[in-house]
């Protein structure tokens, strides 16, 4: 074999190599194309990959394949309220003339002033109080309908979007793309589960029965001659922190293999999927370091405060998303 | 047109006919070959048909094709007692030893002397309460082990069969056919959700996911350096009368258009499956009228009671399955 030729056949290699690298791209491009190249979606790309390889030792069987979302803050924004704490504001407001009693007393008190500081204190366990106390008396059928009157008319104060346009849309393309391998798709949140399913499968795809949440007590009556269920003033289950593990126990009854969060409120959660047996495991959080297109909070937040569970992720090393950097667009509103 | 014609004609015609009868008959044998030709069988045949007949009124969505079944009763026998009371009596009495404090105190004191008449009057509620005592300070991922080795090993008095073999057959081809015709199943029932979830998947097809059930309090706990939730000797619901419609809209959040039950405990689930908006609806009752192959037992059995949910089927046009005429065969092992 001449020089002549030996150059050849390595000019065909590398092109061949580049042809393939190239194709890898475009592949990994068209599933994910708001994540940039990073080692992010490097890591993602690499956990599915490893999991959907037949005959491997990483191989999780599609029945296993559960995947776990937390809802404010890793699906959609949480900024600068939670959104069901807007809703339920808005509700609180509209009844307040007929609670005399709500006067003085917080949350509501905060809630009809505006008092935001004093409402964002309260937490997630806060906006639960607001909205078991706003809507007992309710029938579910009643309370759904009133949460999809609230979607179609009420706007972020901020961006002046309706509140499910403010996801993102990066998470949306790994909601899609996960499904597209065999995965099913979890919102485990600390916000109301009726609430959620107003709303989550129209935005995200998921359907009612794959929405964990927290709950208020509901009461079977018969009113006239139709069965309601009706919505009572009293907290039934938290789905946030340590109640995020119980809960995917008690709805899901399996362990995640991929679980996405951005609080502490998710470190929990991140945990018990982390120990869930051998073999791959992918534990993420959403980091938000973009104060220009979103919004730039972590430790010192009083809502969606991230400490803990990042010192966690950075010495477990899990995948921490940088928002500013990893992403490439944020809303789907985005230009 | 001669007469002769004529005739040809109207033999083709009838030949048609009956090709085409024939061939339906066939058809249905296919899907549900242990349900005998009837008007149970012929109900849930028509309900199928109408609600995936696209482009008529009656036509339902894949994802709202949502078929709920009790399991005690319904998918298996619960005869001489409660599977799970069986289950939970063995545990009972391994542990008696060391828990002096149950002596004297019902269902406890029951279950050790073996009083299946008291045990029987405590229902579901006190098998519940059996469970979760029995198991408080024992990790899911324990109690999920001690369930299956359990089923691998323990025999029903009266047939010597293994539990997870006391299902009946027809119920198998249903949840099948259902499934093949876009419908997503799921077990509602009194029975402990964790007890369940350790048979449902290998046994009928329902993933851990799509099991509503009765359930106990969970803890978060570090053991070493593992979590692990640690069932607590606290009952935190029991999905069983009006529980069952609480369970659905908690764990399913849609209303079911397809309902089967065999007990009193299932009224509720029934009617608010028959209350769920326009269009058909399907709501069955197993009723246990076969002492010879199974039991026979309806208004004044202390397990499994059937009695206002029977007048109510009966009264609703709700379908009533006999036993004895509607199933050619009951289980599996059956000849």
């Amino acid at each position: 074999m001449n020089r002549y030729r030996q150059s050849a056949d390595f000019l065909r290699l590398v092109l061949l190599a580049g042809v393939l690298l190239a194709s890898a791209a475009i592949r990994a491009q068209d599933a994910l194309p708001s994540w940039n190249d990073g080692p992010a979606k490097a890591e993602i790309l690499k956990f599915v990959d490893e999991v959907t390889a037949e005959g491997t030792s990483s191989f999780v069987a599609p029945s296993e394949r559960i995947a776990v979302f937390d809802n404010d803050g890793t699906l959609w924004a949480e900024q600068p309220m939670y959104f069901q704490l807007a809703f339920a504001l808005d509700r609180v407001r509209a009844m307040a003339k007929d609670h005399p009693e709500w006067k003085g007393k917080q949350p509501f008190d905060a809630a009809i002033k505006g008092d935001m500081k004093a409402l964002a204190a309260s937490g997630e366990k806060g906006i639960a109080a607001l909205v078991a106390a706003s809507h007992a008396g309710m029938s579910t059928d009643d309370f759904a309908r009133t949460v999809t009157d609230w979607f179609a008319t009420a706007r972020h104060p901020k961006t002046r979007q309706p509140y499910s346009s403010m996801v993102y849309q990066p998470m949306l393309e790994l909601l899609g793309y996960l499904r597209s391998k065999g995965f099913k798709t979890f919102i485990v949140s600390g916000g109301g589960v009726e609430f959620m399913r107003a709303f989550a499968e129209k935005t995200y795809g998921i359907p009612p029965e794959q929405v964990v949440g927290s709950s208020g007590v509901l009461k079977w009556e018969m009113r006239g001659n139709a069965p309601v269920l009706v919505k009572q003033p009293k907290i039934e289950f938290i789905d946030d922190g340590p109640g995020k593990p119980v809960g995917i126990q008690r709805f899901i009854g399996r362990r995640p293999v991929f679980a996405f969060g951005n609080s502490d409120g998710d470190q929990q959660m991140l945990e018990w999927t982390a120990a869930a047996g051998g073999g791959p495991r992918f534990m993420g959080l959403v980091h938000h370091t973009d104060a220009k297109r979103e919004w730039a909070y972590d430790r010192k937040s009083s809502i969606g405060k991230l400490d803990k569970a990042l010192d966690e992720a950075l010495a477990r090393k899990w995948t921490v998303v940088d928002m500013s950097t990893d992403w490439n667009r944020v809303f789907p509103f985005d230009p």
